[in-house]
């Protein structure tokens, strides 16, 4: 049984990810977003690289059906219809919608872990759910890889905190984990500061730039652990919620 | 000011070294190799990235002024003279030779800081000194760069560790001073192990590794902080040691 932690998808390999159930985050904010969406009926979240593929994506709906979403340099891109504040998603917009969505980091951090069995989209709103799913997989036998989207092809501090959660809680259950240097250094991330996440987030240069873009709010919604309990997975390019709501 | 630190070499750009005092570490063990070779009298250490290239430059010294040594899986490079065990790096054998080094990890971090001003070689067995030097350099106004080894293009926990040892040494002394996400984490993962550096390697894959291929004596050789207070700079493709015994 293994669970390693990657700080970042440069310089990943395919052997990194094969054969696993491979968990992406990045807690500022994409993944704390597509669970809301998911969390509040949105159909499907389609991730993609460019703004430009947004809109050529989006062709393919009845404008009423489709939700254009993208953030660059945190702020929404003019003329799409939501950001990536996640209370934005609320049911009243998001429901029964299809999500086409690009952001800095989070998106392709999602298209980079394709090649996987199992791709699920972790945060803290939908922790605890995720967690279960995990913890089924390593029982099942099945390896674990977690990785970090970073923050422009940085290490950031919240989504190590946040696989350094994933890692104590299951560690702690099942005996002879083996885990990487990362998934080592996660866990000492996360235990200095618990659940205090308000408290991380301002000492992350990523909480500490929304913060100051106006976007306080965010890491409130971003630190409201298991408000939002979806397994959210990638499949097929796009990404659905796990269970018995999932339409497919 | 600035101190940041980067958690390999894969994705670095330019601007992240630009102008910069670059602190190279590789703890196990090239960094603690070269600065033990320096300590014991070597002239000069020239890194470079392949076994093939150790022996092609060689040939421009004359036989008994040069040593080739390598590392490959941990172990020595068969035919060359010296491993990557510190301890071979005695005064009888090092001294007034150059050496023509290839290392996995190492050396390949040393060149890929080759484009920075001031290129440093760090480790526990020179911490000291080196940190004087970083000290000077943050109140003249230059900004610092701590690059991470690494292991096999992976975040190692032994060079977090010892940048977040730099990191907090510098910083518990000067106010002010900006770090990036990654120099906050070192200084966390630092803090959970201080002094016990055998403890901290036994956590590493590197450590454990080590110590299963029968380099035990190694990982006792790299805990022993500042046993050789030396500064070796990386200038003109060489590494020697900067301060009054500097041949240039």
């Amino acid at each position: 049984m293994r669970i390693d932690v990657h700080f970042g998808a440069t310089g990943l390999v395919p052997a990194d990810l094969q054969g696993r159930v491979v968990v992406v985050i990045d807690v500022l904010r994409a993944s704390t977003t597509i669970a809301t969406a998911l969390a509040n009926g949105a159909k499907a979240i389609i991730p993609v690289e460019s703004s430009e593929e947004v809109v050529t994506r989006s062709k393919a709906f009845e404008r009423g059906g489709v939700l254009l979403v993208g953030e660059r340099k945190m702020l929404a891109i003019p003329g799409f219809d939501l950001g990536n504040s996640p209370d934005e998603f609320v049911r009243e917009i998001v429901e029964g919608k299809t999500v086409i969505m690009t952001t800095t980091n989070g998106t392709p951090a999602v298209t980079a872990a394709g090649g996987a069995r199992d791709v699920v989209i972790a945060s803290y709103v939908n922790f605890s759910a995720v967690l279960t799913m995990l913890r089924v997989a390593l029982r099942g036998g099945t390896d674990i890889a977690i990785l970090c989207a970073g923050r422009e092809r940085q290490f950031s501090l919240e989504d190590a905190a946040c696989a350094g959660r994933y890692v104590h809680h299951v560690a702690k259950r099942l005996q002879g984990v083996d885990m990487n240097d990362a998934a080592v250094a996660a866990t000492l991330i996360e235990r200095r500061y618990g659940d205090n996440l308000i408290k991380m987030f301002e000492a992350s240069s990523h909480g500490r730039a929304l913060k100051e873009a106006g976007f306080a709010a965010d890491l409130e919604a971003c630190a409201r652990v298991d408000s939002y309990p979806v397994i959210p997975v990638y499949q097929d390019r796009q990404i659905t919620k796990l269970g018995p709501d999932r339409e497919r």
